[in-house]
């Protein structure tokens, strides 16, 4: 099918990068943002006199119509609550948040695009499965994953999920890393999540070395890369090992063949989960800014496609935070919190009560531990008893890991938690019969 | 590929309908939502004295973790402002609102579905594609028409858009229709958008009556129709003689082959474009509480593989105004407003002044009208007079439509804005020699 002229134009545009115009899928080569049309038009007609463009309501004093019954339990004026969000999202957010990658991410110099604002974080791998996944598409990711990726590309997109053990002794499992940047389509699409869901690992600095070494490698080799950093829990690290900036960091400028694809959002940075607003930011060597541009008016043209814009309200919330003197005081006290639960949970784990029944998997970041149950021990058979008898809740996946959420559980609790977790497990060793139980692996 | 065993057992329930299972697409069938997951396993844990499912942050007492630098701008308890929304939808806001479909459509008697909650209508409409279009369906849809349905199924979904002229001697055009539904596939999709964008017609009784003969006759042929009733504008009716229920409530209870899918939302109903709530509810003949938990389900599955959840202060803020004792007289009284609007502009239209130049397509309802501009006279060249020289911003669909959103226009203006067109009408005709134009068509 012929590319509609607007498509057209913003290939015109990718054309001159070498690589850009070969990462896209079928539907992403195809999509535009509407310019020309009702919004281009209302664009065009704001602050005119008489304005009949906009398809909201609007007082005579320009004010956006609202209900009392809403706004009283809200302070911001009502431009900052009930209008359409631009498709794009508010400018002065996008700004802002651009600003807030360059200042967490030290060494990250290259250009990079304005981040484009989502519907939250699902939708901005949504958004990226749209303009980058084709049917039958290879997608890299260790496993284990959060088992929403599954329905995200494999079965929205039709992504073949190519997965490979995250560990390997403890370590990140590099080897089958480059295996898999080997056996794959040349087309490649990666998906690295650090901090983790769930293991809370991220890569030491030496291990994140070692992988965009890999990615440059393959680069090198004439693969054209993809790789989708979800960023969901960044800045949550709480060991001075670890690799403390973004993947985008280093991928951004790394290789006219790697598209490094940033995903980040207020739910987990900001604790506002249910705020429903995430970012999709741009980074390849060579980017000019019309090529930024053009990716920023694809993906705004994804997101018209599927949702029209992302919440308004949020967006302002945030901005007003971000202008408060107090805000990074407030993050920190919270991520603190945070680091002395990781530290809680920890201290109970290097108790060596547990080490008949299970292991802790490698964790330094984030929400989440997971423990890998002995063979035998079945991990929703504790998860049961847990809820039955020790009014505990975990999370099974699959047949041999629990994932913990030390996140939600105060300091005073996590004793008990890991306490409980080793009674189950006595008790199930002693009312069941051992048998081989298979490898670990998260649904999906 | 083999059905998950979750959607697999949606289908043993969807089954026991004689045409349920037919209606939907490839993606559509095999989608579920993840009950067995992490979502199903954290709420099987609420409530226990440890909660380590929850993938948020709280405090010691249970409250999330947020920014004071936030919540400093909202009065209600943290609770409502930023953990996640479930996956379906606030219980409360789902049931509220199902209570004022049924209040709001009195004719409405049969079983249907709880509403499930998107992010905002676009969404609903996208997840109704997700479910329900395969590569090649045909859509049936009356023109002009909102132009984002091109990207939202045409593109996105495939979907070969089938149109028909909304209106034949100023009339809904039922011949058109009739032929449509007798032309397309065996399985057919007609979208119904009434209050109309862009014309802002809502059919009278007897051709609402009429168009939903036209849909019995189809199904009792044997054809299967999914009818997505687009109920953005719903209640902003201006006329009596107009049909004043949703589509829904005749179709809800039509026919076995027919499945009604209502999309409405908080956009347009409740003056709040950019809050990002919609909604998706179902009616079919013979429908049990069994299938339309099934239908449910499928729905927030689609849900969650694109957006996991639409916001949750939103939902919040609806339900303190569903719950406040100004609530309906606040409502009253921006409709009322609107409605003021309306006649200010039939009024305008009355004098024979433009008659020359333009003529008003039938209006009745919603938040604009159209005019059809004579043959020889351009949209898009009065368009870019009226913003360049009267200071006067509106919307040109094709070559000879203009699309004018009385809602966002002071009543004392619209005298105005008339003017100002049939003044730029009068002088393009000065300027440039009369050629035949063509038929009027929106873009998409």
């Amino acid at each position: 099918m012929a590319l509609h002229p607007l498509a057209q134009a913003l290939h015109g545009t990718l054309d001159t990068h070498p690589s850009l115009p070969y990462f896209f899928s079928h539907r992403g080569r195809g999509i535009y943002f509407p310019k020309q049309g009702i919004l281009g038009q209302t664009a065009e007609a704001k602050g005119k006199a008489i304005n009949a463009t906009i398809g909201i309501a609007l007082d005579d004093d320009g004010v956006p119509l609202h209900l009392p019954s809403i706004q009283s339990h809200i302070d911001l004026p009502p431009a900052e609550v009930y209008p359409y969000a631009p498709g794009y999202g508010v400018p002065e957010l996008r700004a802002a948040w651009q600003d807030r990658i360059r200042c967490n991410n030290p060494s990250l110099k290259a250009a990079i695009s304005l981040p484009v604002v989502t519907s939250g974080l699902t939708h901005a791998l949504s958004v990226a499965g749209y303009l980058f996944i084709d049917e039958g598409d290879d997608l890299i990711i260790p496993q284990p994953m959060w088992d929403n990726y599954d329905l995200l590309f494999q079965h929205t997109y039709g992504a073949r999920i190519r997965s490979f053990p995250l560990f390997h002794n403890d370590e990140f499992n590099i080897a089958a890393f480059r295996v898999a940047l080997s056996e794959s389509s040349r087309k490649k699409i990666v998906l690295l999540n650090f901090p983790n869901n769930p293991t809370g690992y991220t890569p030491l600095r030496e291990e994140a070395a070692a992988m965009v070494d890999a990615i440059r490698r393959s680069a090198e080799e004439g693969n054209r890369i993809i790789v989708l950093i979800d960023d969901a829990y960044f800045g949550l690290n709480y060991d001075e090992r670890a690799f403390s900036e973004s993947f985008f960091a280093p991928l951004a400028d790394l290789h006219e063949n790697v598209l490094a694809v940033k995903i980040d959002g207020a739910s987990k940075e900001e604790f506002a989960w249910g705020f429903r607003v995430a970012f999709l930011t741009y980074g390849i060597r060579g980017l000019t800014p019309e090529q930024a541009e053009a990716l920023a008016d694809k993906t705004a043209g994804a997101i018209r496609a599927t949702v029209s814009n992302a919440p308004l309200l949020q967006q302002h919330l945030m901005l007003r935070a971000f202008n408060s003197p107090t805000y990074d005081e407030e993050k920190r006290k919270n991520a603190a919190m945070l680091r002395e639960r990781y530290e809680a949970a920890m201290r109970a784990l290097r108790e060596p009560a547990h080490e008949d029944f299970f292991r802790m998997l490698p964790c330094n970041s984030g929400y989440f531990f997971c423990v890998e149950l002995r063979e035998g021990i079945d991990a929703e058979q504790v998860r049961q008893m847990l809820l039955a008898d020790f009014d505990t809740g975990v999370i099974a996946l699959g047949s041999r890991l629990l994932r913990i959420a030390f996140s939600s559980v105060p300091v005073a609790d996590i004793p008990r938690l890991v306490a409980n977790m080793i009674e189950v497990c006595k008790k199930t060793t002693h009312t069941q019969p051992r048998s081989r139980g298979s490898l670990p692996r998260t649904e999906g």
